[in-house]
């Protein structure tokens, strides 16, 4: 058994830090936490996988590039992003801890 | 863009709720929702495919029948259960709605 919410970073962290949860074949879980941070101007994700996310804890705008609205996650909203849709985070609550739960799955999690 | 909150079931429910958030070849994720329900005597969970859950809201113990302890857990714990690791819900507080996130892997998540 292990906790979700152990060995949180220091709010002042300058990266976002990612813990793997569980990698198996097909499928892997992460932990991302975020203080404030967004993606880099201009910047997108565009992963192999598919990725289903849910906000656990915080806020975050996410964009999708073909959607001209920002989705607003609070904890508990979830989203499934296909491969290859191409998306970035805007913006997560600063001075506040931003915990998402990523769900890479199909047959490429192990290369984005 | 969905709520793992919404549409809880009101606390006096009967039985247990599941809703699947998310099925594609290779992995199913639902929604397990507990207001004080537990396995019924005698009963274990005997699965095929491999499940990761999380524990979302509540409190829970959950016996494996290979392990004397129960394991307590509370939001934020999470778990890697084998396939065909016998395991029970032995409890979940009374009066509060517990929340599972439950993510099924590996080749057979259709059939359990």
């Amino acid at each position: 058994m292990n906790d979700l919410f152990a060995d949180l970073p220091p709010s002042a962290t300058a990266d976002e830090q990612f813990v793997e949860l569980l990698a198996r074949p097909g499928i892997r879980i992460e932990r991302i936490v975020s203080t404030g941070h967004r993606s880099p101007p201009g910047f997108w994700y565009e992963q192999v996988s598919a990725e289903w996310v849910l906000l656990v804890q915080g806020e975050a705008l996410l964009r999708f590039e073909d959607q001209p609205q920002a989705l607003l996650l609070k904890a508990g909203s979830y989203v499934d992003i296909a491969p290859r849709r191409r998306h970035r985070v805007d913006w997560t609550s600063p001075g506040r801890t931003t915990i998402w739960l990523a769900v890479h799955y199909g047959t490429a999690t192990d290369s984005d």
